[in-house]
């Protein structure tokens, strides 16, 4: 079958190494005559596993001491509410700054334990761009933002200035560039983008904030439960968590975060010069928050949607429809995918301009 | 390399069979030209496989019309807490029936909602029997029973009559028997024992008894959201259903629950049988109430242990280790285990009496 190249936003692209290692580990887990699928999360074979991956993020992330790493469930989704619930006070207010689908969900599942202060915002220009500029008020017990935008394609390139704990949604861009996590009270993210597969989420989070809201919150929402139980206090997503070890190993030996951001600006780099110089085409986002991760960009005519996507097709390129909020196409570029995948997509772009330009 | 029986309490023994096509999804999904891991859960081939799994369940199950059937994350954990959240009312209370550790559980997090009233309890004799001739009151909101005790190797082989909506944490024992899903308002399990690997977590609800706790509940942990959204409110746990998918057609090829509660009768009668004829061991459970899931025994010389747990060992016998509440051994004879397993078992038993009687 001819080589896909796949653009999905998530569920995305991991290495094919990676498919082949956890291929085996179906059939076969070590040495221990079983298949990864029906062992014990509790065999010195799955902790050494966790561990293993734990040690990777720690090493990939330059996490400091004093920050816990978890690997949980439910998606960013839970972690909209679990963020706010283990950091926002009994009484307390919560920042948020909204740049989109995903800020504006993690802002409604807030409000459902207290009061939200919406401390930026760039919904009056269809998210297009990042708030910059904005003050945080200090009687804040956070200040959550979300790093990167799959849906408008913008990203923060910046971490925010905060004199209350930072929370990061990091989902869509984790991995893929330098971020300071010793800045951030608590980062989250949905695996499925540059981490493994769906079905874990990784956390990482600041043990002393944690305990000091006055909630007497249920088992499994409490950050402190889990890192009692280091990531077992029930039973851990182990072949998800397993695939992410190898996309992290794999990620390591390529050259870790550093080698994914030079790896990733350029793929953005010659997405985006098509993108300016073609004049069938047109950006969503402001130029200097254009997302490496997610690249938004529609027709100047709209009628041509279905002879490019002809096109695309042709060219066994996968993944490229647009989020129905905002139309067009994304071109979604995480760390497992190859510059050759970009460079087929700008061959298509420029061989449909000089067919209809 | 030597073949294993796996006794595993959970993850647990998946057939054979599952392994070799879970391991070809990795390399290769349908015919999509991807890897099962990095294709969107909102493509349509993922969502027909998400829809067939669905099916199963509702076939193997009987599930009625008006119970959804929905897939989560975060295992029976989650739902001790998530449960008592859609069915407990404002100043409510719920019924529960403590029949050991995840009994237990369950009702710690319920406490933290509302009201627990403690219908019935073995914790009297070590959780060694399921409780009987109880009178469950009428104004409860709910009334929670765990099927079958993992740890203590009980299991209710009859529903429980309530006049309120009944709960059932079926972690361990769901597709190994026939149950009237029917007469449960809400039914919950941890797919890693009969269903498929670690990752995911069904849920059966009657539909129409949500919506009215007078709660305003986090999305999350709203089964009415999840209903909504076809079990896709948010990324689900692709592989894991995938996987889950593939057990329980494997199921249904065999000839579905009404083959496995057979097969399980058949294999927990070999092992109870020699467990009773052998002079060295004995059972913890009572005989009325032993599990056909698992099955807790000691040896009545503990000091012998040592040398039993080596011709274990030497038979590939793996897993057989007791909880640490009760110590000894528990075999863990899950639909995919073979009669061939239990039979070496009863065998090393046999010859472990020869050598020591």
């Amino acid at each position: 079958m001819a080589h896909i190249h796949n653009f999905s936003a998530g569920p995305s692209i991991l290495p094919q190494e990676v498919f082949g290692q956890a291929s085996k580990a179906v059939l076969s887990f070590e040495n221990m005559g079983l298949s990864l699928l029906e062992v014990s999360h509790r065999s010195k074979e799955v902790v050494a596993m966790v561990d293993r991956t734990i040690a990777l993020v720690k090493d990939l992330l330059d996490v400091p001491d004093g920050h816990a790493i978890l690997f949980l469930q439910g998606g960013a989704s839970m972690q909209f509410y679990m963020s706010a619930l283990n950091f926002m006070k009994e009484g307390g207010k919560g920042g948020h700054i909204d740049t989109g689908v995903w800020s504006a969900k993690a802002i409604k599942e807030a409000k459902k334990i207290g009061t939200v202060v919406e401390v930026a915002s760039s919904k009056d220009r269809s998210y297009s761009y990042i708030p910059k500029g904005f003050t945080v008020p200090s009687d804040l017990d956070f200040l959550h933002y979300t790093t990167n935008n799959t849906i408008y394609g913008t990203e923060f390139f910046e971490t925010p200035k905060s004199p209350v704990p930072l929370l990061a949604d990091m989902s869509s861009d984790i991995f893929s560039r330098k971020c300071s996590v010793a800045d951030h009270a608590l980062i989250y993210a949905g695996a499925q983008k540059n981490m493994g597969p769906a079905g874990v989420t990784l956390v990482i989070v600041k043990e002393e904030l944690l305990g000091k809201t006055g909630r007497n919150l249920p088992s499994m929402l409490d950050y402190q439960v889990h890192i009692k139980g280091e990531s077992m206090f029930n039973t851990p997503p182990v072949f998800p968590i397993y695939v992410s070890m190898l996309t992290l190993q794999w990620l390591k030996d390529k050259g870790g975060v550093a080698w994914a951001e030079q790896n990733n600006r350029a793929k953005a780099e010659l997405f985006y010069n098509e993108l300016d110089r073609n004049s069938l085409f047109t950006g969503t986002a402001a130029k200097e928050d254009r997302s490496r991760m997610n690249a938004t960009f529609l027709l100047k005519d709209e009628s041509l949607e279905a002879d490019f996507s002809a096109l695309l097709k042709a060219a066994n390129i996968s993944g490229l429809k647009g989020h129905r909020d905002v139309g067009g196409f994304r071109a979604s570029m995480y760390n497992a995918l190859p510059l050759e995948s970009v460079m087929a997509l700008v061959d298509v772009m420029h061989s449909f301009e000089q067919q209809k330009g």
